[in-house]
């Protein structure tokens, strides 16, 4: 099975924040950010798995700054690993007002999809070679990544979890 | 400040699977469920503070069963507990398919608010008075989930999340 | 057959107003509350049916108070008591604006469903054992609506209506 | 004041039926063609009354036939007479199927509205002065129709119906 | 084959500016015209046609006066003339601020379909029979728009295209 | 003014095709893909121009493939030409079935805003620095398409557009 690069499966979506999807004070709902990013991160890891995919988990995810109505906002997702049939995928989010050209970084994510073949079974999906020196540092981090959810899930306990356990030696 | 208890805030949505909203495989997107959770639990957080909210996080989210075009989801939303002006919610996502009566659960989650008042600045809120016994442990753990959440966005070290030390101590 | 309590097949649905859905002065159309209306009693008749349904008429409704942008609509249908394969449901609506916690009710309405199976034909529908005294006078009182609706729809003559008879008697 | 024809305000929307409306039958839900006849109806009134409109009450509506997903309802909304502030709106409602050319009607209804200036009180609103003989009956039966809603309403007895008592006389 | 009027297919859409589809200035976006005027030619073409139809090309617009949120617009289409299994539909688009009674013209255009069988091959089109004088008119000019259409697309050159000639012949 | 590149302006959106989108062939809607590629050009005009902008026309537009539902659509915006407050794009629409990875060109396009200042007027727009051969042949051909512009909707006569001349002399 042939690697494929990040790049290869890089997605950009640019979406435009309208007033249904804001606030009583202006500012776009989160809710509207974890759909966005999940349909980014689903193309990409659609494209990088040749398959239609299934989202498993979302890791933690902090809002920075407000969006407001009229901001444009673009999600920009990749594939950082896979795992048999799972696959990790990385999503950034920008917001940038048009007029000012004030453009602001609003969150970052980490989605894990399985890929499905046509019988709606797990299919194996191609490796992932990172190419940058940030492609590599995700690609690393994810066995990591991994068994945070492993443990937020119940599937594994903390003390199992190998290559977390240096985060939390204190000597 | 008068406590409030969560079944004063208790939320409950319910939406059918539409077309719009599944993939190839009449699956409904994750990003769909997470924006849905959103909303159920901006409307409970915002009954218990009384003021409009904010979403700062979301906690790791796993899917556990494929949830198909046309079934009913319900999403219970309420708060756990208060900290000065954010608010942990806690969310459960349901389906079921009417003709059949299959009903499965589909996964949890919690979101955490930050209330605002009418000029947009950090509004202090109620504090949570738990009434049942599920409903006390949320409370408790709520501690906890505050400090991965701390450590997940670098705001604090793994060392220093006391409440957490515990999970990882293996003697 | 096993009859059904209407507690069984409660079914409540949570909606923010939303701009697109208001007029030019803010009010929530009519046209949208009378939709939610008609998914919510669905699901309710869909669950004691369990089956699909299609709407068949709906009551007069009036609208007692104008529903603002920003404000939590609460829709509560539940199953009043069933006729061979038709089912009548009855809904009720009210709004909050959460900030003022201003609650108020917006109107009631009546939703009759026919349920029908696989194939698209009229499916038998279990009856109906109210519980409470409420749902005791709701379960009396569709006898009267239904002739009302078949007078209205020209299918019966004001004179055939035995049940109706007495409210128009003055001595 | 001056009158108005029904012409004047006559209005026509046209919509195809998409599959997020339907259920799991490929029928049209009836809370859709609801929302679709509020629309039309407050926009032949809004035109009329030169006002903005807010809906005040929808009498009892009967779907008649099932449409499908693809075809395409076409809604027609006129003004039948005017009260102070409020008018009633007649609306018809026919789909048809493009390829086979088979026409169907589907349902009529009854909308009334209350006019509102820019402050939001009720606004007077000009007479209707009706044309055809169909317009002269929709003008006629306006009384009664408005008697109905009034007792539906609890606003006033059935024993003061005037122009409705004739219905029930049965000798 | 029997030739039908322009009267027979002409289709009448009404929609209310909302917010969601107006631009930071409370203008509504060029882009939702378009979509609206896809509609209701596709329509038009398709009561002409007895078929599905599939744009293939829009000529050029131009908006002449931006419509404002809450206006309401009007899009009227109708078959011009077809060849072969292509079809050309005129459209002009109204709107009106309901209040002040201002109506106003916003553009026009030339959507060009193809009609489909059920297999998705090109079906043969009735001949189109103009009836009033304007009919007439663009009956003549859709020669000539279809010889820009091939022109523009880089099928024919430009010296190829017999009735647009005269346009360009300065003596 | 300085001049800034088409790089700096590119605007890329990607969209899943959805259901309602679709017509009974399970092909996109020529509408979707005009309303799409409006709102991608609308954000690359803004981007240059720093200001919120309307559309002003559209040149024509050919659909060259069907597109089907569930594929991956790209849209690609950017700036070509600006001419004292009126601004081209021109767009590229790919889409991509991603479990077989097939993917095919849609339609190109050029859309023509007009910048607006925060009163509503017309805004100086900076100059274009084409950057490639493909930017620089898009600078140049943007003359012609504005004469063209002109020429249909009947601001010049065909025998004023200097730049046009050429391609209809045929010797």
């Amino acid at each position: 099975m042939e690697m494929k690069t990040p790049a290869y499966s890089r997605t950009i979506m640019t979406e435009i924040v309208l007033p249904n999807d804001a606030n009583a004070l202006n500012n776009l709902r989160g809710g509207k950010i974890l759909h966005w990013m999940d349909i980014a991160s689903a193309i990409a890891a659609g494209k990088h798995a040749q398959a239609v995919v299934v989202t498993v988990s979302v890791d933690q995810v902090s809002f920075e700054n407000p969006i407001k109505i009229g901001d444009v906002v673009t999600i920009e997702a990749k594939v950082t690993r896979s795992f048999n049939s799972s696959i990790e995928t990385y999503i950034e989010v920008w917001a940038e007002n048009l007029p000012s050209q004030n453009k602001y970084k609003c969150n970052t994510a980490y989605y894990t999809f399985v890929a499905l073949d046509s019988n709606g079974r797990p299919k194996k999906i191609a490796p992932v070679q990172p190419e940058s020196e940030e492609e590599q540092k995700q690609f690393e981090g994810a066995l990591k990544r991994r068994e945070i959810r492993l443990i937020l899930a119940g599937r594994i306990k903390a003390t199992e979890a190998e290559s977390l356990k240096s985060l939390f030696e204190t000597n």
